[in-house]
């Protein structure tokens, strides 16, 4: 089957018409109209077999995953997605490998309104790469670089569970399901990234891990993080793993979480409590740099560093 | 040096403030503002080594080659570049290659006012994906499928000069220089595309060959195409092979020429000659399907395909 075939017969059906949609795959470029009085966020993600995802991670999953971390991005701009372009490089053209992928990546634009609408396939070392376009009011957008000492740290959802999932498949080869779901199938923070515009004064999703995220928060906003390690969100599963070894690296360095991390100044407490966004403060900003953890007794917590994919 | 460092260093410097750019490199996701009553062109290519560029490709080279090969798709839509997201998936972290890498890349992206706004970078088999976003008026892009029988089919530059180059690499390790920037360095023909707005009834660039890609607009505009080879623009190195070996292959299915392809109505080949875009007429847009070519003689040349990356 050729590329040009494989790419109309499996993803033609993920775009739709309208939406701002002028002309979808099938050009040497998609033409969209956007609406007026909108910025754009874009963001470009890849997944590489074997580092981002196991071999023979499931390609249904695969197809979530790859929408999802970018799907990711735009909650922590507090964006709205519109449009996603494709990449995908593949050992062979396996259809049933394609309709699988695609399925998985189907049902979650659907979910999310997301349009796709361009994109290219090619022969080599399985590898993801996506794009996607956001909407955004102008001037709205949740940022980085906005926090200030005394704005309060808050998380969405439980850290470390992609990360325990992972040690288990790589080490007893399964995992429990909801472990494994946070996992291969991350659930992007869309509605609650946009119901912190306007509260929220600086955000960022968790996928290299809560330190060295928060910590690029930190660095971009010109300040420093305290974060007490009682206060953060554990699933059942997660807090036994920590209470028997003792070991918070999965929880603060682990990755794949896909959760936001956001800070709000106290005069937006209220707001954030109306807001109806379920979320745990683990910590406050403060003055300096960097991010430091601190055990109940209030002694420091080894420093750990998230996922650096050239580590 | 972590991987945040490295985007830092040699990618910021490619992100020009204004231009609309209201946030680059450095957050969740870029924010761009659009200039009002703009339709933007999206595109998304991945090259990977061994399959799009020789594993031993000087980096600078590579650079520009993985941003012309975008241009070259919003040369064809008639559209003006804006914005570029990268994405680097390197087998080790070399800052000479990202330095090389950057130069070439950044080069041609000043030529062609594009910012390098985002983008991400992973630990893998090397490939770049890069994706941009061009500007174009709403309802006045380059299509593949306004073709209709008449009109004269027209491209610009020479044909199969990279294919005779990738050839030459591979059997006798060298290639002379023209023929080997023709390869490593394309062109995108962005002018000339600007130009053709409103002159051309279809346009393609030529990546997959001459066949394939006019093929695709034939698809497109459901007509055929009757080419005469005889008429084809061919670099005196290329006459010389297909004179020698009597083969039209690598002229007709070679693939990476980044030349633009179009057809222009009777009606408006006057606008064409006096746009000034240097072109060559190699022949005339038919009822049915496909594409024919053929010989002085009037007789058909074998059927050829374009480069299939499946195939």
């Amino acid at each position: 089957m050729a590329e040009f075939e494989l790419i109309q017969r499996f993803f033609a059906e993920l775009a739709p018409r309208g939406q701002g949609v002028e002309l979808g795959v099938g050009d040497d470029a998609a033409l969209l109209r956007p609406p007026p009085g909108r910025d754009l966020a874009l963001t470009l993600d890849t997944l590489v077999a074997g580092r981002h995802f196991l071999a023979g991670t499931d390609p249904e999953a695969l197809g979530h995953k790859a929408l999802a971390v970018n799907l990711s991005d735009l909650a922590a701009m507090g964006a709205e997605p519109a449009w996603a372009l494709l990449s995908l490089t593949l050992p062979e053209a396996d259809e049933h490998w394609l309709a699988a992928f695609a399925r998985g990546l189907g049902e979650l634009a659907r979910r999310h309104g997301v349009a796709l609408v361009g994109g290219d396939t090619c022969r080599g070392p399985l590898a993801v790469s996506l794009q996607l376009t956001g909407l955004v009011e102008p001037g709205k957008a949740l940022r980085r670089d906005g926090a200030e000492p005394g704005d309060g740290i808050f998380v969405t959802g439980t850290l470390g569970d992609a990360a325990l999932a992972l040690r288990r498949l790589r080490t007893e080869g399964t995992a429990p399901e909801p472990l494994r779901r946070r996992l291969e199938r991350p659930e992007p923070r869309l509605e609650e990234g946009r119901s912190l515009v306007g509260i929220a004064s600086a955000c960022i999703d968790l996928s290299d891990g809560l330190v060295a995220d928060l910590g690029h928060l930190c660095d971009a906003s010109g300040c420093g993080a305290r974060v007490e390690a009682a206060r953060l969100p554990l699933s059942a599963e997660v807090r036994r793993e920590v209470e028997a070894r003792g070991d918070w690296g999965e929880v603060l360095a682990g990755g794949d979480d896909y959760e936001l991390c956001f800070t709000v100044p106290p005069g937006r407490l209220e707001a954030l409590a109306a807001s109806g966004v379920a979320c745990t403060r683990i910590g406050e900003m403060v003055p300096g740099g960097g991010v430091a953890v601190f055990d109940e007794g209030g002694r420091p917590l080894p420093s750990l560093r998230g996922y650096d994919h050239f580590a």
